[in-house]
């Protein structure tokens, strides 16, 4: 019985994916748009087809970890390097300012000060996993805007996850230990420094031991289980898993094998990818975003969107080298997707954030999260030419 | 932490996997013997590193899904269809003889007509997960004695359903209803017929469509969600999903891009294939086999294990077909695998088989299970030239 909802919950998923990205492709628009809204479609709110279930669930977190690990594999190392000072501004800008704003709205429209707090943390998110996802089907990845847009994700991954633990550190006990963000931080930067390290020296000797290996399947085993283990390790140091796969796609792309590794995960991507993207989009209830429901709601919602939406655009006027485009940097830091809706539930479950505050928070996710694929395509049109550091 | 015990249990399992079927490779075995061992050795009864859950569960289950799609796709229609009437004649022998002699066996050791009826109907078991993967670690699917064996244990499997059937029916209610027994077999032939008769017919249409899709992984994603819906398909009208599995991967074994297909959903079952095998072997507890233990249990479940292996390998004595080999056919309806735990587990929880007399199945299940590829492997030894019917 289990299995069998199983089975009609992948069926529905993934013929749902396909039509929306299909659709969404011959429009001129990226596929993942369309996967996003196949899940609002075939959702709780809208035709109520399938529901979240646990292995379904764990399927969506596996395919967003392949997709970071994939993304990784493609990435050029010394692109991102390069990028890295400017990434680490623009994620900086990126966080502050949104932080800013959101705070500094919601204390206008008289808000607590905790409140403020919360939503100013919820606007900071960026969903590498929307970025990245866009930058591949746009075919971009290899662009200089897309280093510094991942490089800057990546780390307002890591910045994401001590605000989490400031203002969640505020809600409960009142305080911030400044210790724990201490540690946090370090623990990142250390992670990501090793990972860069033996990228750069020990990855061809990793592989030599699997070229020996006979068995069939060999190769994509054991670069999943590499994916895996360093997706388990981030996990286990504090660090979010996905940041983990990331690295380890990045170590394994200076490899030789790199080609076929790529071909081998792209079909496991290609089934697990889309689950994530329907299972976000199957989190909205376009019920909320009728606006004769509550019109306050939809004022404070619609004020939020701006203001996510600018402020990510400012981070992009940190991008200081002539060379990179600042628009593609600025809207790819614009979609919020999971991460923002982790923050927001983070808030509604701490009782800081009420019901109707979250549901205009959960608007605005949406919104940057589907404006963004749409804008960026416009952006990456045909013909724009691709840019080098 | 949920998801970090699902990364360490896939990471476990997937490396268990890897080094046990590489040992066994690398000692002229079939790489499937090294995922069931490693199964046991991680599993609860040795190592206890990792626990069977909910989401590894259904993985196993889309694991063997997809084996008997790809070994749908990969065998030749033609050939099953020839086949056909000595595959049945085999299946029905396979069912018979194993019957007879295992319920004669517990009525002589003086066990009630119930308990002989249930025993005699687990030894009618036959795994095709086990014997399929075997003739795919070999290479010998083309194999004449490979047709007849797969068709014959999927036959097995639709009998052994109807006579789980029976038996369940004699165990709760007393009594065997002819009406569900008759309808049972007719959907299954009904079932198989339909898609026999799709595959010669209709097979190139279906993919004429999949092939003007555009977006990324429209071939792989298809592709599976055809099988999950044949194998939903069986489940729902009461036969085996992986029945409907096997016919979905007959039906695309007709058609233009299969060669494609099976490239793609190759890495897919290379990862979840193995997760199927380790979990088998995972049900494995070594302190059952102790012979010191209880001497009496000890017996029995020798005694069935020689009437288990005996009684199949009288099957393949029905091929009359002089350029098809017996013994292939013999020996690779012996191992009894999942399908002969889940006839056991059944007794068990009808309280017709006492625990003590399901350890004793479960060592016949597992000892079927372990020889059968050893066995296969030596009698397919380099130099055996490939037989066509």
């Amino acid at each position: 019985m289990e299995f069998r909802e199983l089975l009609i919950g992948l069926i529905v998923i993934l013929l749902a994916a396909k039509i929306g990205g299909e659709l969404m492709e011959r429009l001129g628009q990226t596929a993942v748009l369309g996967e996003l809204l196949a899940g609002v479609v075939i959702g709780p709110g809208v035709l109520g087809l399938v529901r979240e279930t646990k292995v379904l669930h764990a399927f969506a977190e596996l395919g967003l970890i392949i997709l970071l690990f994939e993304v990784g594999l493609e990435s050029d190392l010394a692109k991102l390097l390069k990028a890295g000072p400017q990434a680490l501004l623009v994620a900086m800008v990126g966080v502050v300012v949104p932080f800013a704003t959101g705070f500094g709205l919601m204390h206008a429209l008289g808000y607590s000060g905790l409140v403020a707090v919360f939503v100013g943390a919820t606007l900071t998110a960026t969903s590498v996993g929307v970025t990245a996802r866009v930058l591949a089907d746009l075919g971009r990845l290899q662009d200089a805007a897309a280093s510094v847009v991942l490089g800057a994700a990546v780390i307002d991954d890591i910045l994401g996850l001590i605000t989490l633990a400031i203002v969640t550190g505020i809600a409960t006990t009142g305080a911030v230990s400044p210790g724990a963000i201490v540690l946090l931080a370090a623990k990142s930067a250390i992670f990501l420094a090793v990972a860069v390290l033996i990228a750069l020296r020990r990855a061809p000797g990793l592989v030599g031991l699997i070229g020996r290996l006979q068995a069939r399947g060999a190769l994509v085993v054991s670069a999943l289980v590499f994916a895996l283990a360093l997706a388990l390790a981030a996990e286990w140091i504090g660090l979010a898993a996905i940041i983990g796969a990331f690295a380890g796609g990045m170590i394994l792309s200076r490899t030789e094998p790199q080609a076929q590794i790529e071909e081998r995960i792209k079909p496991v991507a290609d089934i697990l990818v889309p689950i994530f993207f329907v299972l976000v989009g199957m989190k909205v209830e376009p019920a909320q975003l009728n606006p004769f429901a509550d019109g306050a709601q939809l004022w404070v919602a619609l004020a939020l969107t701006v203001v996510a939406v600018v402020s990510k655009l400012v981070a992009g006027l940190a991008v200081y080298h002539p060379g990179t485009r600042r628009w593609p940097v600025g809207v790819g830091m614009v979609p919020r997707g999971e991460v923002g809706l982790i923050f927001a539930g983070t808030g509604l479950a701490a009782a800081v954030v009420s019901p109707d505050l979250y549901s205009a928070l959960v608007v605005m996710v949406m919104i940057t999260t589907f404006v963004a694929p749409a804008w960026m395509k416009v952006l990456y049109r045909p013909g724009v030419e691709l840019e080098s550091i």
